[in-house]
């Protein structure tokens, strides 16, 4: 077993529940407030946007929740995820420490997306709703909701920032292929998007504009669309756990426990999903994991952001939460990491981490894709630039360990591959990418214009 | 287990040999001739191009040929690979046959490939061989020997068609992130790129051109460089014949066996792969499973070529053969299968065809793609082009079924996914592909100039 490389569970050992830490939160991640009111939510505002289950689901206090059946018979056609033992990397490295990774690229559509995409589908189509509204930037989420929907038999309609409808037409090919939707965001099939159009036709669009297009449409529909968020928000965190779980069951195996659990942070919900399983074991059994969270330097949500009330959305539409944020109106720099620029951060990782339960590091573009070539080059598979922040950190803490002598068990979130990334790794190999730094004046005007709350 | 649509094996049930099908061919696929002698070839010609322990392969009869620990070692970062049960798509079909694919795209390269590159490379590097040449099309298998290149610290030389180094950056780039050198065919590298050059300065290239030019450089270098190729040759279909070894294990765990198993041919590799430990079955235990090679109207080697010696390159500097064949100087239209379009076949399944151990049917471009979208959306794996080549016939075939009330056992090779296939889905659901009918008038022109063989 020792000289094995890879971690596999049987399809019988994939988990029943998923986790739900709302019950084991040290402190509580703040109420929702209405965007308009301030007020905190009723369940009857959240479910004209989401599906009642997600709703209940939301505010559950259940610990384990149960995985539907139907999901879990789709979560079967790539799940148990593989984990494995980098062993090359440690080589490459001469690291003493033994590297682990989580590899969530091996489902249809390359990333972990759809551990949530299917569940949200499913409870949908439960219901009766007619199909799903969302936004998309690099087309990670909207591909992973493209192919749950179409599986319920449901309606799929993305916003997709239009920058990257522009310049990433395959992962708008791969939806359409899929079945659903596509509009470039800003559109006209929306007030919100007409109104932008006026002062720009050409606007390159953000993913905060692609929510509240999405949000307004949904709102908009009578009940028969629903949104469907891909991040942030708790029971899509929950629904992620399904890889720490997992991962629980293989360190068994591999008869092992992490000192270090690492995964990159955008929402956060793979690196949620790696890491709640082990923050629950270090909140109830005493573990010392240290679980970290890594961020792009243009995007520095955790390490440079402030801890408070702001919108999900530009247009404030969204509801209102509690998160470390560098301003609704922040538009982050033009790294590759697309799925990483998101202004806010989800509310249960702010709140763990304000209480010390999770560290937080900034890594920039250039040592990321320095990172990847490695990793690409050692154990094969080429990770998305997203996962590639993940490998960054892991790699320092490896090169720590070096230093130190210390034989430590790290473990990262592999949450996709990067097939669609290629023109990022050629910029790279040309020696054409830069590293962005803090965009302090940016964010500082961001920040202005923060939403006045009473809390 | 009859609702599970998955079967997986353990890694300790990776298998320990190969299929060798030498000593099983009910008739001779005939002798190897040298291109300018016209005689059988020695040992020493070809250890001149190949790694030692291949050519012994080329001519071995044993019939289990073991797999190397190393190269077992590096196939368990993802074999053994899944066999499902397309049961979502018998429902969309509304068939009573059992449809199962092998899939070979959860690799790292997203194919096939690197169940020759590997071993291939391993020989050489314990040959003490410096690095490999090769051709590539559209990129996969030279995606697939770049990574096992890098594996084993070797150089890895690719020559790749110039129109598809053009309009598909994305292989090339994956394949220079994997630290392989990338040179668009026809080139000033080699004498036979050059005069090509001189006569077309921006000429597209073609297969066998890329092929004359990597085979020149292995030739002109001393032995210090050997050339690598990913189909057609007796050790490469037997390398892949791990993915029929493995399925005929997970059929015995699905307690069924295939009436009918399906491949799509190029020049042959993945069809052996799946098929030829089925044929064996066939000629030893008198089974009667039809095996059946899906090949594209636009290059129909097998239904309409002739069975005949020719030479496997456009330059005749590679070996003659015995095979189906459209000719060395057929350039097929452009469909975008690319790894389909090969003017030969592989003398073993030449020759199997000939003795009507295998049957052979040409699908056109327009319901290939059908298919394709047909099972995306129903399977949610977005198939690679070539791959759906097979689907199609195996959508074909379970029609039939349906209409003939016959619960019949069906699989076929999913051979790879076709994230980098895009474009052609676009040009699809657009409406913008065609199909090609078959090129008699340029096929007879290409015939004319075969090979003068005594045999």
């Amino acid at each position: 077993m020792k000289s094995n490389t890879k971690f596999l569970l049987d399809e019988n050992e994939l988990p029943h529940t998923w986790y739900n830490i709302n019950p084991d939160m040290p402190v509580s991640p703040g109420p929702v407030l209405h965007p308009a009111t301030k007020e905190p939510v009723t369940p009857e505002f959240l479910a004209g946007l989401f599906p009642m289950r997600f709703v209940e689901q939301a505010v559950s206090q259940e610990a384990e929740v149960e995985i539907p059946d139907a999901v879990r018979e789709i979560y079967k056609l790539w799940r148990p995820t593989p984990l494995f033992r980098a062993r090359r990397l440690e080589k490459v490295l001469d690291t003493p420490a033994h590297i682990y990774y989580k590899y969530e690229g091996v489902s249809p559509v390359g990333s972990h997306k759809p551990n949530t995409a299917v569940p949200q589908a499913y409870y949908a189509s439960q219901e009766g709703v007619r199909g799903f509204t969302t936004e998309t930037g690099a087309g990670q989420w909207g591909t992973a909701l493209a192919m749950a929907c179409q599986m319920f038999d449901l309606e799929c309609e993305v916003y997709m920032v239009n920058v990257s409808y522009q310049q990433k037409p395959y992962r708008r090919i791969m939806m359409e292929t899929y079945g659903a939707s596509i509009t470039p965001s800003p559109s006209s099939h929306t007030a919100f998007g007409r109104s932008l159009l006026e002062q720009d036709p050409d606007g390159p669009g953000s993913l905060g504009i692609a929510i509240s297009e999405a949000v307004e449409r949904a709102a908009a529909s009578n009940g028969e669309l629903k949104y469907s968020l891909g991040s942030v928000l708790g029971p899509v965190l929950m629904h992620q756990t399904i890889i720490g779980e997992e991962a629980l069951k293989q360190f068994d195996r591999a008869d092992e426990y992490p000192d270090v659990v690492i995964g990159c942070v955008g929402g956060g919900s793979n690196f949620a999903g790696l890491a709640f399983p082990f923050i629950r074991e270090n909140l109830k059994n005493g573990n010392r994991t240290r679980v970290v969270a890594v961020e792009p330097t243009a995007c520095p949500t955790l390490t440079k952001g402030t801890y408070t009330y702001d919108y999900g959305d530009t247009a404030q539409m969204a509801p209102i939460v509690k998160m470390h944020t560098l301003g609704h109106g922040f538009i982050p720099q033009g790294i590759h990491a697309g799925g990483l620029r998101y202004h806010g951060m989800a509310p249960h990782i702010s709140a763990l981490y304000d209480a010390g339960q999770i560290e937080a590091v900034a890594v920039g573009q250039l040592e990321t894709f320095e990172a990847a070539v490695t990793f690409t080059r050692s154990e094969g598979i080429l990770p998305a630039p997203e996962s590639a922040h993940a490998i960054r950190a892991a790699l320092d803490e490896a090169l720590r360990c070096k230093q130190a002598g210390s034989e430590e068990v790290i473990v990262f979130n592999l949450s996709g591959h990067g097939h669609f990334d290629l023109s990022a790794y050629d910029a790279y190999l040309k020696g054409e990418l830069v590293n962005y730094s803090y965009p302090e004046a940016e964010i500082k005007s961001a920040m202005a214009s923060l939403p006045e709350v009473r809390a």
